[in-house]
């Protein structure tokens, strides 16, 4: 934790947010955003009270219509009274302020309606790592009581994946399009599904997609039990269902399966290694701002920099530079 | 570094690489994306003569014909005896063995031939971080004597544009699609862009996509320079060429317009800025080896285990657990 913060305001703001307070929620989550010591505190005591919540994962190409589908499982969880918190990942720049024009649009339905947050997080600048930092917004909307909280992103780069691997279930949605597409989702997604939707089901070709998909899946195995590539064993192949976010078509039977695969798995290894991935990537995380911190404090910037200048002239080997980073890193701190 | 060798078998590596084995240098790679001791030897050995080749990045959504361009430019640099090294960044999971496919197929062509090196590397599973193993890659092949080192990635995914930031000029291949897709393109990557190309020039609609992108770019600043989102001042708004890879159009002007962004920047801070990025992002690397090294070692790993199993449980918050890290580490190390 590099900046600091009044003592007591991560903890005031943690009790706020418990308590209901929207703008203490949000202000929270722009804290741990940005890894301030009001963050760490505010996590320290929100955390013993996280842990119930179902974490999904939604991932996918984009253009396969995720916002679209998480705002019609939103909608059908709310009918039932359960509360939802959205994050976003959102690959636009940072610059161009993508991220908050996308919250202000998705938060007009939800206005006013306590038992919805949605919070757009920029894929990039993340000190800490996106999957730690994601972990932790996730642990803080759970302790503040949300029932099930959507990790929406685009699943197309490493980090992304590495988001949806620490979610307890995941949904890989795509779009009824061609063969060609579907072998370029194959590559690396498929193996983190737990549930392929179909999206956009009225569009032609969705069956046809569907069979696909299906085809594409590795058998069954005789147990029922596969080691999936993450090293999580999964109880079955996925399931592909067919819905439409637009069309509210298959809405019900998706948030149905949804809440099968959470009772189903809550005693599963699978859930477990999904916690442990999440604590890993926490700490983690903690650990990088930490080295970090003590290498690029005001204190010690001008050693570290000139070590890096003398890396980048060739002068000195990366390897050298580490070593005598970690000697100051460690004289000092 | 975790894994052990034979002392000496590193420093024997680095001399048989830099005699022209292309068995030595192939097994040095492998050694660098293993992070084996042999790997940090061979490096030491071969950093002090690395620094000379132009490091390009080529990035862009999948199918703009990345790979394609980048054969047409390997074979455009060879006609003119420039040894040409290539690292292609392969998103295909580790799993299925796309990359070692990908490198027979791309081998082919070049079988026999010295002075083009070609090796792609998994996506996943980069231990100091994909940035830094591929920054290592590439000093290797620089310390080889590799004039021209082409790095390809498929830009979609933050490691992806991290990967892109440690190249000397990036170039951005764009196919000749619609406008929807040019918007997509231009959330991130066009900001990284010192050459924009649309590429499959031969398909109608390229011109149009190539105006389309002209619009999209920022005025061209006063002074001829402007602070890039990166932080790197850019010499003036990213050049956008029409080639085909394919049809081998537009390849010499492409190649041309390389060299010149190479003179050109010598002397300018942009190609400092990626000096130091690649430096930054190969002692962070070897840090968080480090780092994790010290942690998960055989004699500490059931603490570690332990620690974030009560993570896990929210028995401990993430923050606690690092704190009996970190002392874990400093005790043992």
């Amino acid at each position: 934790m590099t900046k600091t913060a009044a003592p007591g305001s991560g903890a005031r703001l943690a009790e706020e947010a418990r308590g209901g307070s929207r703008l203490a929620l949000s202000r929270l989550l722009t804290a741990i955003e940005s890894r301030t010591a009001a963050a760490e505190e505010a996590l320290r005591a929100l955390y013993p009270s996280a842990g119930s919540a179902h974490l999904v994962g939604v991932t996918g190409p984009p253009g396969g219509g995720k916002s679209t589908l998480v705002a019609a499982l939103t909608a059908e969880a709310r009918a039932a009274a359960r509360a939802v918190g959205v994050l976003a990942i959102d690959p636009s720049s940072p610059v161009t302020g993508g991220a908050i024009l996308g919250d202000r649009i998705r938060m007009q339905q939800y206005a006013g309606d306590d038992g919805v947050f949605i919070r757009s997080m920029a894929s990039r600048g993340h000190l800490g790592g996106l999957a730690g930092t994601t972990a932790e917004a996730a642990a803080a909307l759970d302790a503040c009581g949300f029932d099930i909280v959507f990790i929406e992103t685009v699943g197309t780069g490493q980090s992304e994946v590495e988001v949806a691997s620490i979610a307890d279930t995941t949904v890989v949605v795509q779009a009824p399009e061609t063969g060609d597409e579907i072998q370029a989702l194959k590559a690396g997604l498929l193996e983190v599904a737990d549930i392929v939707v179909v999206n956009k089901a009225d569009r032609p070709g969705a069956d046809r997609a569907a069979a696909q998909l299906e085809a594409m899946l590795p058998p069954l195995p005789r147990n029922g039990v596969e080691g999936a590539p993450d090293g999580r064993p999964r109880p079955k192949r996925p399931q592909v269902l067919l819905a439409s976010g637009l069309e509210n078509v298959g809405i019900t039977e998706l948030l149905a399966a949804l809440d099968v695969q959470r009772r189903l798995r809550a005693d599963l290894p699978h859930v477990q290694a999904a916690r442990l991935a999440r604590a890993r990537a926490q700490v983690a995380g903690i650990l990088a701002d930490r080295t970090r911190a003590a290498l690029w404090s005001d204190r010690r910037r001008a050693e570290t920099d000139a070590l890096l200048e003398a890396v980048a002239s060739h002068i000195l080997d990366p390897y050298a530079a580490a070593d005598q980073l970690m000697g100051l890193a460690r004289d000092g701190s």
